[in-house]
């Protein structure tokens, strides 16, 4: 038999088309009991209302020549950088820009090229060149908070709300989005009124959580991360490529809404407020596959899958 | 101004030729105080005493068509595995096989493709083809410990020995190497002694550390890393390439005592047991780069960076 690591701890990214159960069931997945689910077991006996369609307003398609990248955007966070990302988006101004950066267990960062040159940058029109930064928000009860049992190294509460990742921090009454794999932010200058959308990065490798409250996140990438992870890393200061010719070309980053029905990927996403992620949690932390000897017993938010399947499998 | 995140947290794959203050000078490292030091300061003041060279007998270079990856072997926690792989290495049996399996965010694996076929599978000759687990061991105060001072979500207490990232549980008295971004180690099936370092995989994404104590892990990549991340990810279960074209050939894996020494490429890693490293842990628990708006103030073991370096640079 082959020696194997058990199957891997993300599901994040199902490729469309395929069976959505078969990224989950590796080695051991069949012998569990039924008193410790899986999660293969969990999705496999979900409901549909323990899953939430996107969004067509608040998600973008990002298509490269090698494919497309599915990112929901996180509007209860960051309303005015979403506004404005979707503005950006509306007025074409990502098309025909590049990724410009791959820097190894880092970040994938997109933008203007000629963004340092005013004669040859990209005019913005409409949409704004810069914000005020959205790095915390007002704590809510309304925003609902599936918070984990074991703690966090950097935030006083970690858990997951609308979906998204975050902390919370009780006594201040504030909450914000924390920078996990996958995590969508608008990339800033030294002044913390720099950023604003035109500029976007993606998180590639370990959660770079010492970013947290430092740059405003305002989506996740649910689809076609391995098209960003596996891009050639940049060889200049930062992982910026050296060359124009290595920078990797965006054909367009629209907004879902505005993409015809036919052409759209209907996607759905594991509600985090239900008794069947909380489960699913219980069922990460101790892994009960026939394959592991120590359950870990804990789990940190960012080894939590958030599942995303073709609508209605 | 280019609108950025500032410079990685990751330092570890420093490519030779490159001047390895270089990357870490990216926005603001120019403006700290001398209160403050980043992890450039304290690199470019550190002595000869604050590094240690690899140990020939212990590191291994896989060469791929593509490059070179560099693993450092951790004999004191894993000693039969250290010592299986290398006579496995002698005796030529990784040359000419395969990495078999890339899956996002998790692991890159190789062995032979042939594994489970009896007739066609490479013979082993001297080395073992299993080994007893070593998922953990007994804690000697002769290890030294640079422990952190955040915690850890997973293990009572974490930290650094020999270089390594480790966790140490004082009342059981055992210690184990942990599951972070680039450490390596032995695949197995589901019996516990079914690995042995005849298939071997690196982590690539979130450090998946519900695996600790579950597999043993015998060493960590000190570079080359972005020759295992950027590979394309695998269609089959788990990660696993479809097709044997998909495979990505290994032409040698070799212990370094064995290269001839004009083509070996010295390198020196920053010791762990020092006042400097501790001051670097301090200086990324709190960046003060002009960048950062709220220092973190605290810091997970999987985002301390391991710097490596030309000797002498």
């Amino acid at each position: 038999m082959k020696r194997s690591i058990c199957q891997g701890g993300w599901f994040l990214f199902v490729a469309i088309g395929l069976a959505v159960m078969s990224v989950v069931t590796g080695h051991g997945a069949d012998s569990a009991t039924p008193k410790s689910p899986t999660m293969a077991d969990l999705l496999k006996a979900s409901k549909p209302g323990d899953w939430r369609q996107l969004d067509p307003e608040n998600t973008l398609y990002m298509d490269l020549t090698a494919g497309r990248v599915i990112i929901e955007l996180a509007p209860t966070f960051a309303p005015k950088h979403v506004a404005n990302v979707k503005a950006l988006a509306r007025e074409h101004y990502y098309d025909g820009l590049a990724i410009l950066r791959a820097q190894e267990n880092y970040v994938v960062q997109w933008g203007d090229p000629e963004a340092e040159k005013p004669a040859l940058a990209r005019k913005i029109k409409t949409a704004r060149p810069t914000l005020a930064p959205e790095f915390d928000r007002t704590w809510e009860d309304s925003l609902g908070f599936t918070r984990l049992p074991d703690g966090d190294v950097y935030a006083p509460e970690v858990g997951f709300a609308s979906g998204f990742p975050i902390a919370r921090d009780p006594k201040a009454g504030r909450t914000w989005l924390i920078h996990t794999y996958g995590m969508v932010g608008a990339g800033r200058d030294v002044a913390l009124d720099s950023g604003g959308g035109a500029e976007l990065y993606v998180c590639i490798g370990q959660a770079p959580r010492n970013l947290d409250r430092n740059v405003t996140l305002l989506g996740r990438v649910i689809q076609g991360m391995e098209l960003l992870t596996t891009l050639p890393r940049g060889t200049a200061a930062m992982g910026f490529y050296e060359r124009p010719e290595q920078r990797v070309p965006i054909k367009s980053l629209r907004v879902v809404a505005d993409v015809p029905v036919a052409e759209r990927i209907p996607l759905e996403l594991l509600r985090t407020d239900t008794v069947l992620f909380q489960q699913l949690v219980e069922s990460r932390r101790n892994r009960r596959d026939e394959w592991y000897h120590v359950p870990a017993g804990r789990i940190d938010i960012s080894a939590v899958p958030l599942p995303v399947r073709p609508v209605g499998k």
